[in-house]
């Protein structure tokens, strides 16, 4: 990602040789552009758990980065225990931080307390190189779902995709899932528009993916989360790219609350719709989304307050409903894989089931 | 609708004999009560276009009270032609606008012009008695289904409604359409819960009609518009009521946008989804709404855009989108017929079809 001329991840140990860790704080986004410093792994559970860093696999390398600040001030088992604890409390429904957290602990297991620090640290980073050449794969093998809607398109005129929430750069260590695709798609030259839901409450796609899309020169147009169905009724919509928090073996996507219903007006207008799955976004362990996964229940002041900037230029909240009114804010929900279309992921594209997961991971089954 | 204990319709003449028109200013509430006056037929074209009064049922009212303001001025054929298309130039979606006016216009063609003020205003007064006994009785009948509801509920509790934008009280001259059956049901003491989508871009949910279903002591609580389908999912909506902008005589329907996206939902989970139908709303004229409605495209900055309250007490507009970022604001959408369970209406209820609104309407053969 460049930022005024500048390559950032959105997660990377400090450069001075502390140790810490710093992240983009996304909170601030789109109106400032801040770097938060973390020093310990409850200043890393903080950032997770109020979104600081937020999307799947960002979410993983956070908790893995977490492990690295825990083993730095205490690499006893005990202490790294109770610092996974904190961590993989802090957000339910995304599979990675779970995965990384095994992943980051069976490496520290192998080791004496005394190397764990480092060795965490080292593992940290490559779960973010990792993150980043799955995300560049998938980002190869998406672009040419654009390419063909450009290519098939009658009339020509640029391909216009629909996201929802923030499947991005900003999701991930780098490129993103589901706006890999387009980015790769726009930087072959392939001209493309993306329509970009707003997604309440948090505005994702208002304030982070459209500052992004913005960032990279790619058109867009920032659309209430509402219009999706109307747009794909007049044939404004050439294809439907989002992320996924966690997929199931059998295909189903729990991806921000909202997919599930642009998933059926797709199926209802004939539009395509893609999910950019990276691997370790799979539960392998599960089958059935509605019923197999956890969906979180954040504050319901995130419905009845809006943040946003002023026009004296500050950032604050204001209050949408009526004093003491009720609201519930369910975070993600489950779109069964007979709306999906297919599946992208860094081994390539794939059906969205079972038989089509296991065909590109067969050590699965 | 009972404001304080006292009872108020959304339109009504000045009490003063001054021949002006009053209105709850709708674009302060929830925050403020306030009473606008209207004394000329451009101050009611303004009241339109900026919903200061909106929902089909009132903004026919509206339109029928602006003639009367016109014919009070200028009584000429000329005069009322001129207010006529300044009226019907405010918003192109609702029928109701039209039809009130061709209604007024009707009536005072036949009058010599020293006649017509009066005419005018006694004629909009009868369409506002006619809304409240239309919506009254649409409230009578659809109240059956949720009654229905209750007795068939498995394990009891109370019945759960789903509600899109506002359709209720302040949508209307009194009681509203979809929320009419709402609030003869409640007052019948059926146990009753309504989700209340937010509605973006306007949040006539989150504002108004968490408002008015609070003043009513309605339970109730506010959802953002991505998370209706997931509720739906988990069985926790009983029925879906909406209203209607327009609606065609093959029943397809024209209402708040994101409505369409519900209706999906409602029919992929096995939700009953009912639309609160008065009959100046039919369009008897058109058959297919995807084709025959024009959608009402409004300001891009409704979207980029919020108002809301601040901690101090303000009631301010914030930005939440980045700088100079395109946004796109259709007002409406169509959901077709096949996805809508059945028709509330003054005279019963019809399923979404020609056949079954000609049952009605028999007179539109």
């Amino acid at each position: 990602m460049r930022i005024e001329g500048r390559h950032y991840r959105t997660i990377w140990q400090a450069a001075d040789g502390s140790g810490d860790v710093e992240i983009i704080d996304q909170t601030r986004l789109p109106f400032e552009f801040v770097i938060a410093r973390l020093r310990a792994v409850d200043d890393m559970a903080e950032a997770i758990r109020n979104m600081r860093v937020r999307g799947a696999p960002l979410i993983g390398a956070a908790a893995a980065w977490g492990m690295a600040l825990a083993a730095r001030a205490d690499p006893s088992d005990a202490g790294l225990a109770d610092a996974r604890a904190r961590l993989l409390a802090t957000r339910p429904t995304a599979v990675n931080l779970r995965w990384a957290l095994e992943d980051v602990g069976a490496v520290l297991r192998q080791l004496p307390p005394e190397r764990r620090a480092e060795a965490a640290a080292r593992r940290a980073a490559e779960i973010c190189d990792e993150d980043v050449a799955i995300c560049s794969a998938m980002g190869d093998h998406g672009s040419t779902l654009i390419a063909r809607a450009h290519d098939t398109k009658s009339g020509g005129g640029p391909v216009n995709v629909l996201t929802h929430c923030n499947a991005g750069w900003l999701s991930a260590v780098d490129w993103g899932s589901a706006l890999g695709t387009v980015y790769k798609a726009h930087d072959a030259g392939i001209p493309l528009h993306v329509w970009v839901d707003e997604t309440r409450p948090r505005n994702q796609g208002a304030s982070l993916t459209a500052w992004e899309l913005g960032r990279h020169g790619v058109a867009h147009t920032v659309i209430v989360d509402n219009a999706g169905g109307h747009l794909m009724q007049r044939g404004l919509v050439d294809l439907c790219i989002v992320g996924t928090d966690r997929t199931t073996r059998a295909g189903d996507v729990c991806n921000k609350i909202g997919t599930y219903l642009k998933a059926l007006a797709a199926k209802d207008c004939g539009v395509p719709f893609w999910v950019g799955l990276p691997g370790p976004t799979i539960d392998w362990t599960i089958s059935d989304g509605l019923v197999d996964i956890p969906i979180e229940e954040r504050n319901a002041t995130e419905v009845t307050r809006i943040a946003g900037r002023t026009d004296d230029g500050r950032t604050i909240e204001v209050q949408v409903t009526p004093d003491g009114t009720p609201a519930r804010n369910d975070a993600f929900d489950v779109t069964p894989a007979r709306l999906i279309t297919g599946l992208i992921t860094e081994r390539g594209l794939c059906e969205a089931s079972e038989a089509g997961l296991l065909g590109l991971y067969p050590e699965r089954r």
